[in-house]
């Protein structure tokens, strides 16, 4: 944290990303207050806190000694007031409406002192879409997570008005909690991941949705041409087939586009079966041992 | 080769896959006759399979003791008719122009034997543009190859009017061959593998013309969140430019498709200059020792 002046993280939202990013806040040694507006949220986030820590350990997010001191560090809080008082960083994971995420950047914006850097994790949106809503759009950018279990890449995107200084502070945040920051020269909806990633998904939902090809033929060619460990419908049974159903479904009707309306009707069939991937056990394969990891899978492909 | 009743092959085609398809062909143990209109292209041919079959066992495609063999059932023709009479089984590597392969499977078609399947090997076209001109649409479909030197994952694509006799003797040969099919249910223009790769390198190269973020960083991105040893533009490196811009523009120009055409233009301005990848040593990377291989690429990313 040598790098770093700012002390005091609020995490705004304590939902699935709110206390990963919270719990990575607090093992890095900042003081964290996780806010959300609904104490029923909170109530469920202090149960979880300490289980969250003991996995992102698990998975070498950070050192098993850290766990202790990272729980310590955090606390919760329903008071706005209370909150940003003297918060230096926020980070907001709130649900991904750009009306919510506005009002709660407005909110804050009279609560927070003059140096607060405004982030949001939004997977969607585009800073400049709230900018001026949060009343000081020139600290305000996206710093975006990805699965915190997994990886710790994560995407700064300013937009037009944000300062130097803003991004020049995200910079230090990300080097403090060990982040590595693709840095975006532009606003771009999904940032460079996950603008990839929802094509490629797309490419490969539209072969099995139009009947070219099996969902297994499928992510085989892609695993045995390429020598991967995994091909699209497997990574689509790990974001959870909900997610990607919603995602698809969104930009199918936004854009009126009918290739993205049968890949969402291929995956409603799956979702309305419950079988939501790999958290339900089923989804495109079964789960804990999905075919595409077994040895057979690619049996004949060298 | 027990389960293939097929001896002979004739590839048509002294090119870059068709030399390499007939390599494969002779090291299965068939008599391959490698024919071309061109008899330029069949010296060059003659030269270059000694050093190509060498290359084919470096790369573990099939044992090094048998490239002997391989080659000593390998001849070359220019004559039709001495290349066409006697052949089991054509897999066509001519360019890639639906009227130059319906001319030269029409000219076979009088030639060969009644038994004999034709295949082609087209990378973008699909077999029904060119059924009914080959004469026996009922014994022809898509054979397709990916880069013999990196994988057997070969593609089978029918027509609606492919005969079952037809396909299962094409499931023979790639059994014959040690070849893996993926095999397409209906007609789709670039089959399963090279469908999602173009979409997925659209989009990559979207994001760098945009000027969204560097090459570098998106390849970062994905090989970084998703532990992979190369991102797109490693890849396109390695397919070569030039004809990642090609496949490009020709899209571009027939959808009417500004994205594309903004990522031709991107493309092409590497083109220009010379820099088409790994073979001329410079495109998106320098080579021998591209950055995205080196330690330093994903330093910091865990
Ligand atoms: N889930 C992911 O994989 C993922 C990854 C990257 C980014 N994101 C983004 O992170 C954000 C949150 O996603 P999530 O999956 O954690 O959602 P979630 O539903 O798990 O959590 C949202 C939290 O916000 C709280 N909340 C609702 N209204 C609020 C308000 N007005 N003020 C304060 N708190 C409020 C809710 O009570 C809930 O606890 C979204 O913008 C999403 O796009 C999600
Ligand atoms: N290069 C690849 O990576 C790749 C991969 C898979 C499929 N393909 C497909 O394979 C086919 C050939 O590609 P290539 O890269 O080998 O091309 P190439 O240009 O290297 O070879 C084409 C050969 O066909 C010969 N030819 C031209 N007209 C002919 C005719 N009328 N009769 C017989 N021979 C003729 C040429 O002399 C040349 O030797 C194309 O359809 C292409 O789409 C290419």
């Amino acid at each position: 944290m040598e790098s770093c002046e700012m002390k005091k993280v609020l995490i705004l939202g304590a939902g699935t990303m709110g206390l990963q990013i919270g719990v990575l806040c607090g093992a890095s040694g900042f003081e964290v207050t996780i806010f959300d507006a609904f104490p029923e949220a909170l109530n469920r986030a202090e149960a979880r806190v300490g289980k969250l820590a003991h996995r992102l350990a698990d998975h070498n997010r950070f050192a098993r000694e850290k766990v202790a001191g990272a729980l310590q560090r955090i606390r919760f809080s329903s008071d706005p007031e209370d909150a940003g008082k003297d918060a230096d960083f926020i980070n907001e994971s709130v649900p991904e409406d750009p009306r919510i995420k506005a009002e709660v950047f407005a909110r804050f914006h009279k609560i927070c002192p003059e140096h607060t850097i405004f982030t949001t994790n939004t997977s969607t949106l585009i800073p400049s879409m709230i900018a001026e809503a949060t009343g000081r759009p020139d600290r305000f950018l996206a710093l975006h997570f990805h699965d915190c279990e997994t990886t710790n890449v994560v995407d700064i995107m300013p937009h037009p008005g944000t300062s130097e200084a803003a991004l020049e502070a995200v910079r230090g945040f990300c080097t403090a909690i060990n982040h590595f920051p693709i840095e975006l020269k532009k606003e771009q909806p999904g940032y460079v991941f996950n603008t990839m990633l929802s094509e490629w998904m797309g490419a490969a939902l539209s072969l099995a949705s139009k009947g070219v090809a099996s969902v297994e033929d499928i992510d085989r060619a892609w695993m045995g041409i390429f020598r991967s460990r995994f091909g699209p419908f497997g990574i689509m049974d790990s974001i959870g087939l909900e997610t990607v159903y919603k995602v698809t479904a969104y930009w199918a009707g936004r854009k009126n586009d009918p290739r993205g309306q049968k890949n969402a009707a291929f995956l409603k069939e799956y979702v309305d079966r419950g079988d939501l991937g790999k958290k339900t056990g089923k989804g495109f394969y079964s789960y804990p041992e999905p075919e595409y990891l077994s040895k057979e899978f690619l049996k004949g492909i060298y």
